[in-house]
């Protein structure tokens, strides 16, 4: 993407960001690894007994590009569905750098210790190009990791955003019928992948490290706005002060924003994941949220609004999947891509030949 | 949409906008009021010719969504395309009653008294439900519709915003073989339309109108991230010293966003379309952008990945065009998303149900 603000622009091609790169099963459980498939009962039962063994299992078919896998997946979830949407949905995002794996680890293991289950999924669609993504590194929440009441699964790898979100999102589904309380979807923050969280999540929060000067530039277009509050992390030792200059920062930014439909206004606090300090402070203004929103219900209506936007977009992506995906298109794309570049040809006769050549092999 | 903040979630989902309207010819084009059919030829030499009648007559078959038409109209701007490029574009977009059409009418005049060729384009995915477009009311720019050298051309009606979007944006490759010098888009500023003009102009204008208090409040997330430069119109009479501060306020607010890629800081100057006043300065404003981004490079790779966005964006609109007007999926979807938004049903299973059913009839 050459310029940020296009971002938004370009919400209708996440699919082709991945057309370069065949589907591929997450790296993390590749099939021969993976335990013997069950019947669609037996995921359904295990996980409604809270087994995470079993959840983990039926995610991989869920992360499954193979269409039996798929098959087993689809009736999983299905069967899942009304024993979800009992957990709390944070969604969080920042720079690399922000210390998003240390903030989640501190914050995860203070709600263990108040027995909260809490699940912590990924959604990084350079998992694929990078083979291995950064949130597929368990070894970052050490800690966490050990808990009994933590679930923790690295980021699907898909062909597409599109893909990797939506296996994010029916991931959610499963561990909410397995009982867990809190669900933690963590992005990169940098692009696309934060709109993906955002819908679908409760509570969006943008995770900010101060001492880079002007705290504003390194946010990406866009996230701010998106976010229900801002946590400004590494508030220790001699950061204290520019932390609280980045706080005002922020408190002077987001008064510029319109009020969201939530009605709920956000705003930024100060905390140090490293000193375990102020991550309290962060919990309570989600609490606070969820609170204020259950009773205006905007809520409800979020999660009544997200559910339909994926109905929506499981189709589309399913549809340019599709075309993006087959071979024949995959062949002349970059040609007639070339050609519109060189204004050689309109970019709507490259696209209406594409179509036919397309359309003719159904 | 029911929360601003996402309307980028759902570009995705544009085409869907339209799905419960029909596909129509544009109103104030009605087949039965229209010249007969020519052969591409006669469009195509009339169009390099500049004669106007012509032009109109070719945008209408643009605009048409019938096959026939489509056709000849895909020829003619395949012919039209080596004589494209060579005008301004400039997006105008604005909150209804910042005085669009006021400030565009005495721009417009302006520029037809420097002997400049203008054309008026724009896009308003209400005008389908409106039935009748407040950017189709001709009668809004009497001044300048009696140049001889304006064309005026009120937003094309379609079944989405993509579809509206994609005609206005081969309409302007038809202007520009006709020889206009400048093409102002017109939005109406309420939404994803600011999006699709974005997507098709080298400079974007955010016209505001003060007096409302806190200036900011009234724009749509995202559109001042957009915009490479603001005026401020109203300032006349009373209005002036609070415009004054309005473009204090929006100098502030603008200093808060990183630095686009055009290189270009986008500012706010003030102006009254009333009394003509401060125009002047915005068209230079306009003009330095210009001298600028060609000096920088940026100007014609914004142009080059604008082609690429528009032969991907044809694509995407045709395939999810071709599933969401299909009749038995218009028939079954209503009921389909009612038992979604009734959590009767996965968002997913919902989305494969639908898919089944259409691939089914291929």
């Amino acid at each position: 993407m050459e310029h940020p603000e296009n971002d938004d622009q370009y919400a209708g091609l996440v699919v082709n960001a991945g057309v370069a790169q065949p589907p591929s099963v997450n790296p993390y459980f590749r099939p021969k690894k993976r335990a013997p498939r069950l019947a669609p009962e037996a995921y359904i039962e295990g996980i409604l007994n809270g087994d995470i063994t079993i959840l983990s299992q039926a995610v991989t078919l869920v992360e499954s590009n193979l269409p039996a896998d798929q098959a087993i997946a689809q009736k999983v979830i299905e069967a899942c569905l009304p024993y979800s949407g009992n957990a709390i949905r944070v969604g969080i995002t920042g720079v690399p750098g922000a210390g998003k794996s240390t903030f989640i680890e501190a914050l995860g293991t203070e709600l263990c210790k108040a027995a909260q289950k809490l699940a912590v999924l990924a959604i990084d669609p350079s998992s694929e190009r990078s083979k291995g993504s950064i949130l597929g590194d368990k070894t970052r929440m050490q800690e966490l990791s050990t808990q009994d009441n933590a679930f923790i699964r690295p980021s699907p790898s898909a062909g597409s955003l599109g893909g990797v979100a939506r296996k994010t999102r029916e991931t959610i589904v499963l561990c909410e019928a397995a009982g867990f309380d809190t669900i933690i979807v963590e992005t990169v923050g940098v692009g696309q992948s934060e709109t993906a969280a955002h819908s679908m999540v409760d509570f969006f929060l943008l995770l900010q490290v101060t001492g880079t000067g002007d705290e504003l530039q390194g946010i990406k277009r866009g996230i701010m706005e998106m976010a229900d509050g801002i946590a400004i992390n590494k508030c220790d030792g001699s950061n204290v002060d520019k932390a609280r200059v980045a706080k005002t920062q922020f408190k002077n930014a987001l008064a510029l924003f319109p009020t969201p439909e939530s009605g709920w206004h956000p705003y930024a606090v100060t905390c140090s994941a490293v000193e375990h300090t102020g991550v309290q402070d962060v919990w309570k203004m989600v609490e606070d949220y969820m609170t204020f929103t259950k009773r205006n219900g905007y809520f409800k209506r979020n999660r009544t609004q997200q559910a339909k936007y994926w109905m929506y977009e499981t189709i589309n992506q399913h549809l340019l999947d599709s075309f993006y995906h087959n071979p024949e298109i995959e062949a002349a794309l970059e040609d007639t891509e070339a050609a519109v570049l060189r204004n050689e040809i309109s970019s709507f006769v490259a696209a209406h030949n594409l179509l036919n050549q397309y359309n003719n092999q159904q």
